[in-house]
Order: C-alpha cells, then structure tokens, then sequence
C-alpha cells in the first residue's frame, strides 16, 4: 500500500494518471493556504467535477475504509486538507462543517502566527492560544487532524500535549539531517509521536539534505534513523510534491495576502521559484523508488510496508470519525 | 411512524420535547428562505449545535435508515431543505457541496421568478429556465429533491416532467378544496404524482378551508378525496408548522431582501402575522389527531400510516442518495 502524506500539484488528468501508473492508493491534498471559508468551497467544488470526470482514476476519501475501496477498484482515494486554519475563519462551528465537507488534516499555522498558535517563521513563539486550545477540543470531536509542519516548536509541543487524539506533522524532516527551518528538533518529534502522532517525511528540496543534489540514500538513511528513534509505527511519507506549479503557486504560497512584500519563504531573491525535485522524486510515479531506497537502507519488507502506506492507513482509520465517547 | 414533510418552528428544547412527546420520528425542516450560501452555512452550523446539545431528543438526518436510528434510540431525525433556491446562488457546484452538508429538498422559487423557474407569485410563468434544466439533473444526480410547493403551475409540471427522479410538494392543499394560490390544482399535483412523486399535506391556515376555523373532519375528506384521485401513496404531510414564530419572522419568509415594499403575501396589510392554527393541530403533540381524523373518514389503518409517515420514509429512501448509473 502506498499513501502520501501531502500533495499540493497542479491536478491534471496527467497526474491523475501518473498515480495509478505509481500505484499510489491514497493522498492527501492540500486545498487551502490562505483562502477564506468561501474560498475554499470552491475548491472543494473543483474536486468535486474532478471525481465526476476522471471517476475511473480518483474518488473523494473520507475514511480509511475507502482506501480499501480505491484499491479493489484501481484509482486513488483524495483527502482534503488545509495548509493554514484560514478557511475556519473565526468561527469554531465551520470545523465540523469543514469535516463535513472532508477536510481530514488542518494546520494550526502557516509560518506565521495564527489565531491558534504561532507559526514556524515567528521570532516568538506564544504556544497556543485561547481559542487554538477550544479549536484543539472540537477538531479532536470531529475527527479533524491536527497539523504541526509549518508551526513552531512550543506551539507544537503544546498541540501534542493538549490534544486528546494524536496528531500529524504531515511534511518536514529532520533538523538534525537538515537544520531547516521547516524541518523538527529532536524534542518536538518526541512530544508528536509519544501521543501517537506521525511524521511524514518530505521530498521538498529545501528541507533535503543538499536540497535538488539529496541522494536517495542519504533521504532513507535519515528515515531508519529515525525509524531507530521514534519507533517505525509513526513515520510515513509526506512528499510535498507540488507538480506542474508555476513560479507564482509558490509566491501565493509564502505571501498570500497577509503582505504587501514579497516574502521569499525557503528561497530568496536570487531563487525565487519552485526548486528542482530530485532525480529519484520526479512525481507520482517514483515511489517504487522510494521502496527500493528503504530496502537498501537495511529496513525490513514489514518496516518498508509501514513507512510507504501501513502506518497512513492506520491513522486515517483511527483519527478521522468521531471522538469516542 | 411519523414523519412530518416541513416545519419551520422557532426552535427550542421546549419543542424537541415536544416533537418526542408526538411521536414524531422524522422532520423537514426548512433551513434557508433568502440566505446566501454562507448565510445557509451560518444555520447548518445552528443545528450542528443543537445535534449535540440535545443528542437525547433530536439527530441529523440524511438517509431513511437514519429514521430506524431515530426509532431505536428514541429521538427525532431531522432534515433539511431550502424553499427557495439562494443558497445555491448562481452555481451549480454548490448543489453538491450542500448536499454533502445534509440538505435534501430545494425549492427551486420561492413564490417570485428564480434563476430557475417561476413562482406562484408571478403574473407571467415562463416554466423551467436554461439554468434550471441544468439544475434539476444535477439535482437528480446528487439525490437533492425538486420541491415546488411555492412554484407556479406550468414550470412545476414542467419540472415533474423533465426531472428523471420524482419529485416533491412539501406543503399544500388541493385548490378545488380550498382555492388559496399556493394550493395546487388538479393537472399540477396530477403531473407530480405520475411522475412517482409526492404531496404533503399542509395545516398552514392561509391554505384550509375555512381558515383557522377549518375542521379536522374537512382537512381528513380532502385527504382521502385525494388518496381516490391520486393513489394514497402519493400523500403525506407537511405541516407548514411555524411554530412559536415572531411575525417579523413571516415578513422574513414573503419579503426577504428583494424588496422595499412589504409583500403581505397570503395576509394583508389588517393581518400581517402568523394565522392561528387550528385548535386541533396547535404543535407536533397533536399528530394523533390527524390519525384519528383520517381513521374518521374511513381511511384504513394501512393508508393511515402510510400517509403519517410511511410514504415519506419510502420517498426519502428512494430519492436522497446519487442517482442510480
């Protein structure tokens, strides 16, 4: 089984293709960086008229159980998700209407300070809030996962420690391998993946090793370390695969509308644009490699397993209804 | 079992008891009269509220099964639907999306022209528009049923006739019984029910005989008048029940935002509120009235039941989920 833990392409029939050609069963996608509530009902409607026209490829996932049915049917299971808590507005009712709809993971943050947390780019870090606290309680009720990768450290200790469910860092590395910003200490992977969070490992070149010239090895060496670390039970990938995006995607990514100057995020001035993927991680049809990478690595075929999809499988199972009484 | 085809009650504990102390097991409830989507949004929210505040008295309702939920557990199903088509506004997107949120009946005017078809209001009825032929296939694919008890009668056969599912009158009275403009006449409801659709009954003043002083023996003969005329199964109620309304609440429903003069509508400028009801049907505790009523005008107990409660369970069975391929 292979799940991605978060994609954010250019959607074509072509990718929609290149995922059955790498057998990738399920991802989850990112529909919101800073759009409002209003906002992103359209792009849940622009899925919608996806699953409609390319029904024999990719179909709506709620739950884990319709990973199950994208596999005995041959297409690929889409979860939803929000990069930033921006389409919940104010209003801590839109969440449970948010899962309705079938958003499944929602950052708490996106580099910057939230009205639940601080983000990763903030000089300081004030945990969380008052209402990220309340935020926590009803995205635990609803099943809406709690999303730390682009948050800061505290906050997202704090998000750990707090939440009553487990929660994801669906993207990022480690900072130990790669001292990006983006990437996470030692002590905050601690606090995520002793509730019984995950980390998905990302294939952004500015949170890899060498960025573009990464090597596979060096990518899966740092996976068995952490395998070593925090126990395999809790790692899965999380690619942060953005195909086919122009230059201006990754500018709306950074800057939204929060600023009047362009934030260059991860790049620069000099280097502004998408960086290039590496050879092995071109797109949706390299995950084999992936595989072949974990094995050579000296991982087993049942850790290989649980990294490339298992572990995914069993989280949406367990984390994306509601809250047990 | 009891299911009631539309209220529009000024919702309280008090009246979710109520609901209980009735038997009723399943309503319509009417959500949205002039909202835009993200207005509508604002009252699915408020009953999310309600759902887990009162989650001993009252559920969602999405599915007939969610009707034997509510048998079993001892509480009230509720189901939305719009009378007019706003919160859709001007795109067919959103007929999915609001779907996807619980909505289940959708008038497609609210007694003016609408994007789609003509109200009972108009002078002039021009019957389904372009965009309304687009919408009722929609409608049909997604299970969101066509209602025109506020439609004008050449667009609401034509919406009979041209959508693939049946489709329904919530609320209304036959014309030749009571001859109120929002009453339907023979060649409509003729249209609706050949088509496999349905007519609920409704004890809204403005539309029985005799008014507020309309007998429970008059309202069950033009029942059983129409179960000889159209086939019991075709029959159900919708009670048009708005109880504990403010009046400024039935400005709201005639005028909305769409003009600057007041539309008195069914009233007039002497009696602008809400009509008393008939002391025989006051709230959802006098149900078994209109059972013993249609017991009373030798109806049997199988079409009793079948017009309380067991039509509509059939209907909303049949109608409220994707079309069949």
């Amino acid at each position: 089984m292979r799940i991605d833990g978060l994609q954010y392409a250019n959607w074509s029939e072509k990718i929609f293709h290149q995922l059955r050609e790498g057998g990738v069963d399920a991802i989850h996608v990112t529909i919101a960086y800073h759009e409002t509530f209003r906002e992103t009902v359209l792009n849940f409607e622009r899925w919608n008229r996806w699953f409609e026209l390319h029904s024999d490829l990719i179909m709506k996932g709620t739950t884990a159980r319709d990973i199950d049915t994208a596999r005995a049917t041959g297409r690929t299971a889409v979860f939803f998700g929000f990069q930033n808590p921006s389409p919940m507005e104010d209003d801590i009712g839109l969440i449970e209407i948010l899962h309705t709809l079938g958003a499944r993971f929602m950052q708490l943050t996106y580099n910057n300070q939230s009205l639940l947390a601080t983000g990763c780019y903030e000089d300081r870090d004030t945990g969380i809030t008052r209402m990220g606290k309340q935020v926590i309680k009803e995205m635990n009720r609803v099943g809406l996962v709690i999303d730390m990768s682009h948050s800061a450290d505290r906050s997202t200790i704090e998000a750990a420690d707090m939440s009553e469910r487990p929660i994801a860092i669906t993207h990022a590395n480690l900072f130990e391998w790669s001292p990006a910003l983006r990437n996470k200490k030692d002590d905050v992977i601690r606090a995520v993946t002793q509730n019984g969070g995950m980390l998905g490992f990302s294939l952004y070149p500015h949170h890899l090793k060498d960025k573009s010239a990464c090597s596979l090895q060096s990518f899966c060496e740092m996976i068995a370390r952490a395998a070593d670390a925090y126990g395999v039970a809790h790692l899965g990938i999380g690619s942060d695969l953005c195909q086919d995006q122009p230059d201006s995607i990754v500018e709306w990514m950074r800057t939204g509308r929060w600023s009047k100057e362009i934030d260059f995020g991860e790049g620069s001035a000099a280097a502004p644009g998408f960086p290039a993927m590496p050879s092995w991680f071109q797109d949706n049809r390299d995950f084999g490699n992936l595989e072949t990478g974990l094995r050579d690595v000296g991982m087993n075929s049942e850790e290989v397993a649980a990294v490339m999809g298992g572990n995914w499988y069993r989280f949406f199972d367990e984390n994306f209804g509601p809250q047990a009484p």
